[in-house]
């Protein structure tokens, strides 16, 4: 069987470890790994299969005889690396940021826009975790009954911030519970027993990066450019997990019961409604499971035809690491590589 | 000057507690004061002033020469005793559910619909916390531009479901921090790191009792019978301070300056907008605050007018206590006592 060659840039972060250990569970087939970071986590080992790997000083030679690149590391590494990749021959598949609404790069969602694969030119973005979420259950309805206007509210995990975020959680948990006070380094403000109406930064229209990147990059995975959509996301204190409530207007009538029996159907997506006996999607529990899950959908009066559901699913595995590995086993599918 | 005998029904929960501090805080002219609670209260202290208080048994007697009684106690204690307290005499103000949605009760948010209280029978609801914060901050926008639809997603603190609520909070969170596994007691998941979509009951329409809540009763504190507005309601980990997500649609332009101006002139209402410098509500700030914050202000091109905000305010003050006392207060200069 034919192997790839890979290289992870950012594979110390919580959506890198996540990536590593996914690599295994779907037996991706990888020949050699090389794990790329900047000079400051040279040397540090971190869990592969059985064993573990040391992470290597990225640079200009680094992309060599690699087949398949993956970028972990925020938006400045990817801009200046990537192109250097792409250089080398390698195919790059970016979770970062600055790709997201290239027109040159297509973003993709396997479930959902497969096809946009085509117009590649080396480079493939994987779109934001509360946007993938969001799509994988806006396509199956917007497949038969056309979405003309989202509002999309998100509790999102702060391991979307890193895993200093994740420690800094966890620390200021500790001291309000023991009664001493807080000083915040990740974020602006505490995050422990908060809830913090800030990710990424702010744009001049209001918006935050974040918000508008679920805006624009639903837009693009639906092709529906013209999507009336608006978002707030919200850092809640909770480790792994993204949820958010959506309040649609449809096109059409989608009586729930037929907007269960289509979002049950989809691939990667799993239904868990069912109120009375407290069913519904949660952070906690969607932790370390790959699906997209969707609840507590109802009609909504607010619009003519209007729709209501809430959805959760692990930031760092379909919101990050395994969307980019899906996307490569795509890339792969398709005859890319 | 004038004093007035108060009975509390339910004083040992963080709001009862709550109303206890205001009660003195805000010098109201109180002659006798008891606290009333069921059987299993019975002979407990809760501190009052310098001093403490104990609570006595609730019974047929109880209101006999009282003024005014408060009910925070739950829906059940209030629908049984508040018309014996009526009967005998007295002025109540509930908290609770049971009136809320009752033509014959006025709900009164003070700086929002002070002459509802003409109608009243002796009995006057204080809406649920998600409410009053909301209709705070859409009352001075509605006078001038009037809305026309409203998608409210709120983040509901644990104190809303009373002090076993906040120590279990406490105690997950303890467990989870040693690595242990969470049995819930209070609610039906981990509230720890986690968001539940579940406050209150579900109703048959697929909506919780608190989201149906914060639309109907929305629409009867703004005068607005017709509104439409939806409401998605998520328990987070938070103690103390909701917040929520709003997403309007105006029947005019609203330019986000001049909603800004007219927030920031409105009683108990304070404007805290400045996203450059990270300046925006936050649930840990504002508990123990009287004002309901607003910020996050921004123009929202999902709809031709529609504008875009987040809240949060003291759940237990603004949300309950205070506004219960405001409500005795306006009672008193009306001269209704």
């Amino acid at each position: 069987m034919r192997t790839y060659n890979i290289a992870v840039v950012g594979a110390t972060g919580p959506a890198g470890q996540e990536f590593l250990k996914l690599l295994t569970q779907r037996r991706f087939p990888v020949g050699e790994l090389r794990l790329l970071a900047s000079s400051r986590s040279v040397g540090k080992t971190v869990p592969y299969g059985p064993g573990e790997l040391t992470i290597e000083e990225v640079g200009a030679q680094s992309f060599q005889s690699t087949d398949l690149v993956f970028f972990f590391a925020g938006a400045e590494v990817s801009s200046s690396l990537a192109p250097q990749a792409v250089r080398a021959g390698a195919f790059v598949i970016d979770n970062c940021a600055p790709y997201s609404l290239d027109e040159n790069v297509p973003l993709i969602v396997p479930e959902v826009n497969p096809g946009d694969l085509k117009g590649h030119q080396g480079i493939v973005g994987s779109p934001s975790a509360a946007t993938i979420q969001l799509v994988m259950a806006l396509a199956p309805l917007h497949r038969v009954a056309p979405i003309e206007r989202a509002i999309v509210v998100a509790y999102q995990a702060v391991s979307g911030s890193g895993g200093k975020a994740m420690e800094e959680l966890s620390a200021q948990c500790r001291l309000v519970l023991e009664g001493k006070s807080v000083v915040p380094h990740v974020y602006p403000h505490q995050i422990a027993f908060n809830c913090l109406p800030e990710a990424d930064v702010f744009l001049d229209n209001g918006f935050t990066r974040e918000e508008w990147r679920i805006v624009q990059e639903t837009r693009r995975l639906l092709h529906h450019p013209h999507l009336a959509i608006s978002a707030t996301a919200v850092r809640v204190p909770v480790y792994v997990g993204h949820a958010a409530a959506v309040h649609l207007e449809l096109s059409r009538r989608l009586p729930p019961e037929e907007a269960r029996s289509l979002l049950g159907a989809a691939r990667g997506v799993r239904v868990l409604d069912d109120p009375c006996v407290s069913l519904y999607p949660q952070p906690w529990v969607a932790a370390g499971q790959d699906n997209v899950f969707v609840g507590r959908i109802r009609e909504d009066s607010v619009y003519e035809y209007g729709l209501a559901f809430w959805v959760a699913a692990d930031n760092l595995r379909k919101g990050s690491a395994l969307n980019a590995l899906q996307i490569a086993e795509l890339v792969i599918d398709q005859g890319w590589l």
